[in-house]
């Protein structure tokens, strides 16, 4: 049972007891991806959604959208029936929508190791990292420039957290290895040190192909011709433009029958109007365009209806995240996707602090529980985030990978087994009697509550003794022990041998870029 | 309108803005009672709700309910036709329900500024403070046992966050006062230092009925006869016990007309079964047996299906807060409570952390959030809650409190008014260009978004300026100006002289006493 599975996992971090389990089980316990069990929450009637439908045909139709520097998508557009003015699309009411019915509902990412593969849409739920940050922060070394070590510490920590379902894409940033060649390492991190499903490289066309050319040699030809084994993201340049970069990113992974996120992303007030309302037409605007085009260049692309949504300080003009605005977005922009037919990509455990503080907390609470009961199907940024996107927090990715498995937990609703309902104990026990020692309580005790790994519930004394830590202090040792403890899944030796070369071929093809 | 109230009474407690708008403007601003405008989370169908009301009804018919030291209570059941044996309950099937029909599905608690009068119940949600710590604990001084000055501070700050609807009761327990005197001076400062409605003693019958002697002081015979001036928290001895202290307060009360919140009070696994399902069924056994019995003293009476339920640390006994379980305990038991046409009292800010620090953040917005979703009436514990309840905190008071600002705007749902659509501003701004300057931006970007009062959202390089300092340092700060700026709302000098005087009398009336 998940969520049974999920507590045994949990507890590997942390506490004696784990430290027992470890001993007789040496591979990890992983939680499978999330089958929801429990009802979505949804703010708009539908009423309200065919409101915001009808201003994103507005928007779609007479505004349009910009397709830079790519004469091949204009050419795609207006074969496909657009009104093409310069790099101006305008879509006819309904096109988009019309295209993105060949846009599968789900579709299974796949992982080298098939036990780890997931189900992107429907009633599934995938928790992936943070994705982007250049700079990394821990307690010890303050916050500084993230390099390929942190990278690999990264993948490898998501690999040893059972409620992360994926291993991600861009964990941090790895400075010091050049633009043009770090795709190449982060690629071969997510393989060579995790067997969980991966993202690849957008940041040109030709990283593409070669992310897409390491994973036919990590697959073989055949798995990749027929099924999705790479999730890509493809942001907006918000508002209303696709640039060349991400165009082309697109076209290579649609060809490839690989999965794009097409997510606008937006920091409300800047990039789009400063209502709720307001923004969730421009992104479904321009999440249509995007998904549209997938179908265009190749019909049945797995593709995501992906967004990113904040606001900004209207006082200071920073990001500011964790507030009601952009959940009230998250919420209504799920239920937009779900119109559409497609998976849904949002949420994470965003903030604008500088430190994993109760205001990291709060703020990644309040986006973290709106995706879950919205319905996210595909989380980025999961764990890990800080600082507004700029930081991946060592002691965040632990504390928020805490707060994934108790979501996880919480999707998986009610047991209204005979069990679940516990009448037995209840019989038992009695008015005025305790349940601590009655025998459903011994039958049940271990895998009853989710048990936090960072929590410390303990008395104030035993707290004061254990060093009066607060939860970033606690989440610093967490870190360590299981980069401590890191053991890395088998690999094929040809296989590594065989991607070492690609990279290798790669690398001494080019001088070093700086973009 | 709510939202936009909201937002500028957020800015008094910090920013220089605040300061100017508080030089001109003498009276802070305040928040109504929030009017739910977004649907409800649930995630029990009618089939599973069934299930846990079908064992709710075995429960009480089969085991019973006991009512402890009060021969009167028994002789009352036994009038209304239960099986009374020894003080063991036992109701026949129905009947519970049967006679919590009487109770008002909403009523109002007045206050004594008839503005921040608030509704229980229906699609309403009032937010009131931390109820019952015997510690206090701030940056400074550290923990320490509380005070009535730090009973005092808590109530002017709960009268300066715009977002708490209520004064609540036992802030803290001032324990530098007698057992047997300090409700005099808890119920006072409620009246002297705030003008929001506010709850009575429990903690003896007599302490009740000087309670509502001091509410007829304050109110006016006439207005009390016929009004809920008082709201109380009777708490059951869970499993399944009432004792007398509580049945005997719950009398006055309701015999006064004034409303009682039944909380079933329950750690699961040691005071309920280790399931949700079974505790589920235990506390609306519990709920609906005081819940009946009030309207047995005193049909129509108001009262409010309340609960209190997180779990235990099945490794250390230790009390947690924010997991799962006690998430789906509270989304099911407000099912169960609008089932029963009652209005719902549950969540708060709850966490088991001893610091305002990321454990107290995450596990207080894992029960505020689930607790706005659900449909909580009256949220008890909605700021200042720490350490399990043993402490009230200043420092999360203030953090709470901004946090519950952002809940009124998230219920407030999305505008959808053509000004909340915005097209003028995507049509104005078009593709890839900013929003910031546009005339729709200029007209709301004031009350546009939530502006926390908690939240840095600097660059790190001004955020290092100004001290590197965490939520919990700059909330430190934001309390002690707020009592620094607190100024008491007018109360009539003779209703003063006449609680002075009931309460010097009362106190002269009897030595002090430990209970």
């Amino acid at each position: 049972m998940g969520v049974e599975g999920e507590k045994v996992g949990r507890t590997r971090s942390g506490g004696r007891a784990a430290r027992r389990q470890a001993r007789c089980r040496p591979a990890i316990i992983q939680m499978p991806y999330i089958t929801r069990r429990i009802p979505l929450t949804e703010v708009l009637s539908d009423e309200g959604l065919e409101i915001i439908e009808n201003n994103a045909e507005i928007i779609l139709e007479e505004i349009g959208i910009e397709f830079h520097d790519d004469e091949e998508a204009l050419a795609i557009w207006r074969e496909a029936g657009a009104d093409v003015q310069g790099t101006r699309v305008r879509l006819p009411r309904g096109l988009a929508r019309s295209l993105i019915k060949t846009a599968p509902e789900t579709f299974i990412q796949h992982a080298r190791n098939s036990v780890r593969s997931v189900q992107i849409g429907g009633d599934a739920m995938v928790f992936s990292p943070v994705y982007g940050p250049p700079f990394v922060r821990d307690l010890d070394g303050g916050r500084r420039y993230a390099t390929i070590e942190d990278f690999r510490n990264f993948v490898k920590l998501a690999y040893m957290t059972p409620s992360l379902h994926h291993s991600g894409g861009t964990l941090c940033e790895p400075v010091d290895i050049a633009v043009n060649k770090r795709h190449l390492d982060m690629v071969y991190s997510h393989i060579r040190y995790s067997d969980k499903p991966f993202m690849g490289s957008v940041t040109a066309p030709q990283r593409a192909e070669d992310s897409v050319a390491m994973a036919r040699l990590l697959f073989g030809d055949d798995l990749v011709a027929e099924n999705c084994v790479l999730i890509n993201l493809i942001n907006a340049n918000s508002p209303m433009v696709w640039d060349a970069t991400m165009l082309g990113a697109l076209k290579v992974y649609a060809r490839a029958g690989q999965a794009c996120v097409i997510s606008p992303f937006i920091l409300a007030g800047a990039m789009s109007p400063v209502t709720v309302a307001g923004t969730l037409a421009q992104l479904l605007a321009e999440a249509m365009s995007g998904m549209a085009f997938t179908q265009l260049v190749r019909p049945g692309a797995p593709v995501v209806f992906g967004t990113f949504a904040s606001s900004i300080s209207m006082q200071s003009g920073a990001p500011t995240f964790g507030t009601p605005e952009p959940a009230l977005v998250l919420f209504a922009a799920a239920q937009l996707a779900r119109r559409l037919g497609v998976p849904f990509r949002s949420g994470g455990s965003l903030c604008g602090s500088k430190l994993p503080d109760a205001q990291a907390a709060y703020e990644s609470a309040q986006t973290l529980l709106p995706g879950v009961l919205s319905g996210v199907n595909f989380m980025l940024h999961s764990a890990g985030w800080l600082e507004g996107g700029l930081v991946s927090s060592y002691e965040k990715f632990v504390m928020d990978g805490d707060q994934l498995g108790m979501m996880q937990a919480l999707a998986g609703g009610i047991d209204l087994s005979e069990n679940g309902q516990a009448m037995d104990a209840v019989r038992e026990v009695g008015p005025g009697n305790h349940f601590l020692g009655c025998a459903h309580t011994q039958a049940n005790f271990q895998t009853a509550f989710y048990r936090s790994s960072i929590a410390d519930n303990n008395s104030l004394e035993q707290w004061e003794e254990d060093g009066s830590k607060d939860a970033a202090m606690r989440a610093n040792g967490i870190f360590k022990k299981m980069l401590a403890e890191f053991e890395a899944p088998a690999l094929d030796p040809a296989i590594d041998e065989a991607l070492t070369a690609f990279i290798t071929n790669k690398k001494n093809s080019m001088p070093d870029a700086l973009e």
